[in-house]
């Protein structure tokens, strides 16, 4: 168990006016635990309480190391599990819950009114997570620096009549090749109108001139996480692609020149929107700016315009304007930053010039 | 939108004495309306309800086909999602949820006193899932019978020094050959003493003389899942490991001879369980005997020793004994059977003979 990150957690609780929380995130656990454990249907949580009368709630089918340092409270597929975790909470208090505890679970807790209350309480274990110590910050700029290699590797790819699946098959043995442990993501390859689906996954649609081709493509190593978005043109490029893939550009630029300890996450989005905006393109920039990331390629926490949140120290998020023409084109660039003491620095290298291939 | 299974949910739902659920089960919502979509840690759900007044909510990045029979309630990421869906909710009366509506989505609904009531109604959609008809059947038989030949491609990967992620590695590639889709799971290659572990990931393990060679793999093929396991040994096999087998085998033989329209669930798996407890393996057997399997390779309804559902035509679900001894070997044999009007249909069709290879 990592005192110091469940010292944190308990502070946050402390915050909220909650003594216990029962957390299920698998990567939430593997934080404080360094345990990680994928429990498929099963019930796997980790009971914090104040007092100090932690529990990690087992099926007898998980293997877990020896000595994780708390009680471990095993169970069987044939045990009435929540009525086992009830009877470590403290009835008369409220129970901080994780905000993926499913109904399957919460309910049954409910109904034997295991606490005087439920809230979700994961903020508090967001919040840690959202600031990454300086052993996490190191782990994430390597994770990126793979990224930009295996993104001159996606480049060299890109030739006539290649399909986005065959691009995006090879992508798992250059990743492997370049060190990294796996996808963060399915990587997403998108070429000419395909890429106005934010979320297009890889076809068999075949490369032609004057293609957009959009990788957004994200690696795992030691447990964290990279992600990034670049958009090249095959072959040539029309005037007004032009000036959507440098309104893009400007957007990513603009918002990464903002971010500095204080800023509230808002300005960051509205600084990019605003840009778009102005050349006209504002209702097809369809999505927040960014998201937090590191264990998880999604983590709590957004760059979007409502979120007021400031920018700390340590925080890590991407940013990534896009603008999305249905039916024509679609450009996005993305880029992770770690907040640091006076601004940021920028874990993606790969360069954002426009550059028409081939 | 599947009318016909609408009606079959709605009237689960009926006996329960509720009048509206809200589905957030991805592959529960495919079942319904033909369309998948991962909505990752966004809101995504399908609201039924007794007045025909259906509702799909969707975020505005969901690529979803322009007709599916169903009014699209949009919500983009700054927008109040939950009050929105509250707002079609019938608030005097009880709400069905999903088992795996999450915290974070449930209790605002609670907060908003959305209904007059949460439940876990999960087992109206679950029932009637579990229940195949023909054309699933049809698909299930199909995933499987790939499976099979899978298994005997697997085989030939069995040789002197190889280790078990390279034979894990080949896997991929063999079932695209053969025409399915993706793994239904992370396929499960083990040998010697990592049999011990039913759960155990292929690592760097070298294969060596008297081992066992544990396979747990499966297919998805047109949305439907296969999985098999099959343990080999390689060269040679002690009298003791001959006998672990073949109670493993008499376990898996007898509980499928049983398998019939009426038979309590239950007994299945006591019939393999006191067989192998016979031989003196009982604590050695440490997991249920099955669970079910469709659109995703663990559905609700397991063939466990507690379970009293009685056997039904239609339900498809997996027949695995197993003995396992720490530090030494595991056995595990597994089919897929499906229930018929006077018996079932084995769907795995690979040998189940004891194999020592080499």
């Amino acid at each position: 168990m990592n005192q110091n990150r469940i010292d944190r957690i308990m502070n946050e609780l402390d915050g909220m006016g909650v003594s216990q929380m029962l957390i299920v995130d698998p990567m939430s656990i593997y934080y404080l635990t360094g345990v990680f454990n994928d429990p498929h249907e099963r019930f796997y949580g980790l009971l914090l309480r104040k007092d100090g009368k932690h529990a990690y709630f087992l099926n007898n089918l998980f293997s877990i190391p020896e000595d994780v340092g708390v009680e471990k409270v095993w169970y069987s597929d044939t045990d009435p599990v929540m009525e086992i975790v009830a009877r470590y909470l403290d009835n008369a208090a409220p129970l901080g819950v994780d905000k993926d505890l499913k109904a399957r679970f919460l309910l049954p807790l409910m109904e034997q009114q295991a606490a005087s209350g439920f809230v979700n309480t994961s903020l508090a274990i967001d919040i840690v997570r959202g600031i990454k110590d300086a052993e996490e910050q190191e782990k994430m700029r390597v994770a990126s620096h793979i990224n930009d290699c295996a993104m001159a590797e996606l480049k060299k790819l890109i030739h006539e009549g290649v399909t986005e699946k065959e691009v995006a098959e090879k992508l798992q043995g250059i990743y492997l090749e370049l060190g990294a442990d796996g996808f963060s993501f399915d990587p997403l390859v998108a070429f000419g109108a395909n890429a106005a689906d934010p979320h297009h996954g890889p076809d068999d649609t075949v490369l032609k001139e004057g293609d957009v081709v959009l990788f957004d493509v994200g690696c795992i190593k030691n447990g964290y996480c990279s992600d990034m978005t670049r958009s090249f043109y095959y072959k040539t490029i029309t005037d007004k692609h032009r000036e959507i893939y440098e309104t893009v550009r400007a957007a990513n630029e603009a918002a990464i020149a903002k971010v500095k300890p204080g800023v509230p996450l808002m300005e960051l989005d509205l600084t990019a929107r605003n840009l778009i905006t102005e050349k006209g393109y504002g209702p097809q920039f369809n999505h927040r700016l960014g998201h937090f990331i590191g264990l998880s390629c999604h983590e709590y926490g957004d760059v979007s315009c409502v979120n007021e949140t400031k920018a700390v120290p340590g925080m890590i998020f991407s940013i990534e304007p896009g603008i999305y023409l249905v039916g024509a084109t679609g450009v996005r660039i993305e880029d992770l930053v770690l907040v640091t003491e006076d601004g940021c620095e920028v874990l993606n290298h790969y360069t954002k010039e426009l550059d028409v291939i081939g």
